[in-house]
Order: structure tokens, then C-alpha cells, then sequence
């Protein structure tokens, strides 16, 4: 699981920082979380496949969460895309994309399978082989969500030395590496544990857009291995932050601890911080394992944070 | 007059080349015309200052030319704007953007003047103090306009020798600049070419978006100093550029050599070319003086272009 940060600024970009984009690579999947202006060039500039972008999450209905959206459908289909892209993001988005697209006389090659994003309880919105994703509620000036993404367990690995000594047929590996233990002609039985290998541990990623603190949010992102969390002002801002719906540093690091959080960045930095090394030591008070967003870095879930 | 090209892409921007938007800087006022995704960033990292544009003159509603207006027109309110912008565009894009901008709950702070572009003949949509500037259709695939800006002639300058020689009251001054002759108190002519000197050529300055050759749009700029017209693609794709609305290298070129223009910026390359020097090539079999838009170039209108 590795994160690339494409933007890391709030609403106003500036000439270092671009609007909030993520991309989550899970298994050479790509997964794009939220689609700020410029998003595409990002994309471009870091050398991500566009093609291998099936699901883009949005998280809510401000400009700087979406205004990339419209140039990279587009761009989809003028390189020749015809698979679907599935779209998630608040309930009624649908209507407004395809209105906006048919103003600009854009006709897709491709389906967009919409997901609607509503309700106050975290929701599973993408469970395949390899993740489940669940949307849950933030607390915004509008209708505002996060994204948990988790990794489902690997198969148990094979310990090669046991398939000769035990004769172990190529047939039962398959229900093996799922966790059968493998019975001798003789009848005895061989547990699971002594012939495999636990695959390991399977990791995940929450992703916490524009939102004010609310205590339950810790809930939804328990445990989490990176926790993503906006950080727009610093904590002598909080009275703002509580106004305009955002966090400051400490929030942002408060969930982060309440959760049990292995690791936190935070980002969507308000422009008029040139220097963002405070904010990271503010956060570091109360999360010591606090990295901020960099627009071109990329982060391994679980690996130690360095920015 | 100074042109800065902000983005030079066609649809599909790459890692070098912006989604197309210019910057025209006259007597220190800003013209933005078109305003591809981006254009903001770019703005920002070209150090131009976003304040002093007041005009935006957008070609025609396709996307890779307008949709970077709403982050701009968000960025311009969340700066705190509050003197109005006058925008240019196609008929019915002022309703677009009305309703684009409700559904992000964007809330401007300033008013935006709109001015439709529409008909088959050039309209002059903006005269002031220091220049003109006339919308002309061009031929697209939807409803595409260019623009042409024409400094206003300057003042005569005085000739300060003759000042104290004839003794010219200060009074006289502001008459004399504009053209008047002076008269001696024995009622003797000084002519005006006597006691002045011409002011600098007024320059002009045309920018033609996406468009397929016509030969009536050399007489649209007829004798621009700088001209500005659309190549993305090279001769051998003349069918390819007919069939969807686009000039090839020699269009441009036969288009500069008709209007008498006295040097060329091609631009709106496809994404095709990875280097452009033979695009340039082309264009200069015809007409000599052509140069390639690069983003983040400036040309001073009137000197001898370097690319």
C-alpha cells in the first residue's frame, strides 16, 4: 500500500502546493481520493498510469476537492478509455457531472458507475478481492466524507521444505494457503501452522477530509496503520477552524491518538503558512508520528514515516 | 505590451505543456484570455499578480479552455476581491457558470460583468482609455471566437528645446500633445511636427483559438504585430485537423503571411509531439517569423521574437 500526495494546499493553491489529490496503490491498483484542480498534471508530472485509475472517491463538494474532475474524465476518453470508472461521492453529484459535461460538450467513451455518498454511519462502499473501502461521515460546512481503506488477509504462505517432507499434491495447496490443515494417508493430522507461514499483516488508510472535530470520528479510523487528516490552521486558529469547519494541528493529532493510529500526515495547509514545520511540531505534541503532506512525496503504509 | 503564455497543450496537457491560457499585460493592466485547467497555478508560479487582472476573455466552451475559471474566479473572492470582473464568452456561459458555481457553493464577493460573444462578424467588446479590443469569429467545431487588442495611439511627445525657444505655457501642453499647432503671439503657425515627435506605433496583439483555416481570418488581423493562431497539428494531419475543427502548421502560417502580421506564436500542440522544432519548421517554409508558445514564456510585442 503506498500514498502519493499529488496536492496539499487548502483552498487557495500556492506555487508549492496544488489543491487535495491522493492516490492509494494497492496491489498496482490505483485509487484517486478527491480530484483538486490540476489533479491530471500531477498525475503526469509524478508519472502515476492513468489508465490504472478504475475508482476515484470524492469527498465532498468544494471546488478544491473537485475541480480536476472534469479535465481528467475527459482526458480518460480522449486516450481511448472504454472501461467504467466507478465514482463515489455525495449523493446528487451525478446530476451535476453529467449536466457540467453536457455544457461542454463532453461525451464519454466510457460508463461512470456512481456510488452516492450519504448518511451518518460509516457505509461499505467497495469490497472486491483485494480491499474493502467504507465511507464515513466528517462534519463540514457541507455534506463532507472520509475513506478507510483496507487490505483483506493474503493467503498463508507455503513452507516449500514441508511439501516434499509431508508429499503435500499440488491440488491441496490452493485450500492449505487458505488455512486447511493437510491429513496423511496414515491419518495424521498436520496442523496449518506447521506447514505455512502467516502472509502479512493486511494494512490500511483513512483518509480525513475537510472536517471540525468530533470525538467519534476516532471510532470510525480505530486502529488504523495511516491515518490521513486535514490540518488547514495552526492551534491558535481554533476559533476559525471551528467557523469554517476545518481542523487545526491538535485535532487533527487528537484523532489520531484516540484512534491508536500507527502513523498520521496531515495537510490541506491554509496558504498562509510559508513554513509548515510548526504545525507538524504541534501535531508531534500530542502524535509524536506526525508527517506533513509534501505535494510529490509518497508514503508505504506501515513502513516508518519518512516525509 | 507583454504576452505571457501560461499553458500551450491541446486537450490533453502533459508533464510540459498547461491546457491553453494567456496573459497579455498592456500599460500594466492584465488580459487573461482563456483559462485552461491550472491557469491559476501557473499565474502564481509566473509571479503575475492575480489583482491586477480585470478582463478575461474566454475562446470558446471547451473544456481545456475554461476549466480553470472556477478555481480562479473561487481564488479571487477567497483573496478578497471585491472590484468587479468582466468577462467575455460565448453566449449562455454567463448561466453555466451561475448555476456551476451554486452547486459548489461558491459565493463571489465581486460581480462578474458578462459580455456574450456571438455572430459571424468582428464586434468591438471593450474600448478604453489605453486600448480596444474586438471579438471575430473563427470556425470550430462549437461557437469559437478570437480576440484582437490594439493599444490606443499615445500622446506627441514635446520637444523640450522648442518649449523654452517658442516659450510654451505649461497651459498649452496637454493641446499641443494631442496634435494642436501652436500660434506665436504675432499670430506666426508653429506646426505641430515642429515642436513634437510621434509618440511609439500602437501594437496589437491577436490570439486565434481553436479554428480551421478560413481566408477570411487574415483580414480579421489584418497587420497584427503579434500573432498568435493555433497549430496542432503538422501538415501531414491536414484531414485529421479539418475533420475536427483544427489548423495544421501551414494554416497558421498561411494565415500570418495573408494578414501581413509581423511574427507568429504557434501553439495548442497535440500531445502527439514530444518536440515541437519541426512543427516550427514547417510554419517557417511560409512565413519565417514563427515562433513556438512555450509555457512560461514571455514575448514583448514589437521586438524581434525569441523563443
Amino acid at each position: 500500500m503506498k500514498l502519493t500526495i499529488l496536492g496539499s494546499s487548502s483552498a487557495l493553491p500556492t506555487s508549492e502546493r496544488y489543491p487535495t489529490a491522493h492516490v492509494l496503490e494497492v496491489h498496482e491498483r490505483l485509487f484517486l481520493i478527491d480530484c483538486g484542480e490540476g489533479t491530471q498534471m500531477q498525475i503526469r508530472k509524478n508519472r502515476i498510469r492513468l489508465g490504472k485509475i478504475n475508482h476515484i472517491f470524492i469527498s465532498h463538494l468544494h471546488g478544491d476537492h473537485v475541480f480536476g474532475l472534469y479535465g481528467l474524465l475527459s482526458t480518460f476518453s480522449l486516450m481511448g478509455r472504454n472501461t467504467p470508472v466507478n465514482l463515489y461521492a455525495p449523493i446528487g453529484y451525478d446530476t451535476i457531472l453529467r449536466s457540467h459535461l453536457n455544457d461542454f460538450d463532453i461525451h464519454l467513451d466510457y460508463e461512470i458507475r456512481f456510488t452516492p455518498l450519504s448518511g451518518k454511519d460509516p457505509v461499505k462502499i467497495l469490497d472486491n478481492k483485494f480491499i474493502t473501502v467504507q465511507s464515513f461521515p466528517l462534519k463540514h460546512r457541507v455534506s463532507s466524507f472520509g475513506f478507510l481503506f483496507r487490505e483483506k488477509p493474503g493467503e498463508r504462505n507455503m513452507i516449500k521444505d514441508r511439501i516434499s517432507e509431508y508429499k503435500i499434491p499440488v491440488a491441496r495447496i490452493p485450500a492449505i494457503k487458505k488455512g486447511e490443515n493437510f491429513v496423511l494417508e496414515n491419518g495424521t493430522i498436520i496442523k496449518n501452522e506447521e506447514i505455512t507461514t502467516a502472509p502479512p499483516a493486511p494494512l490500511s488508510y483513512a483518509y480525513c477530509s475537510d472536517t471540525g472535530y468530533f470525538s467519534r470520528l476516532s471510532e470510525f479510523v480505530k486502529g488504523v496503520d495511516l491515518l490521513y487528516h486535514e490540518a488547514t490552521f495552526d492551534s491558535s486558529l481554533e476559533k476559525l477552524a471551528a467557523k469554517t469547519g476545518h481542523s487545526t494541528t491538535l485535532d487533527a493529532a487528537r484523532t489520531a491518538r484516540d484512534a491508536g493510529a500507527k502513523a498520521l500526515i496531515i495537510g490541506h495547509f491554509s496558504s498562509r503558512y510559508k513554513n509548515i514545520s510548526f504545525l507538524v511540531e504541534e501535531a508531534r505534541s500530542i502524535f509524536p508520528v506526525t508527517v506533513p503532506a509534501i505535494d510529490g512525496s509518497s508514503y508505504v503504509v506501515g513502513k516508518i514515516l519518512q516525509p
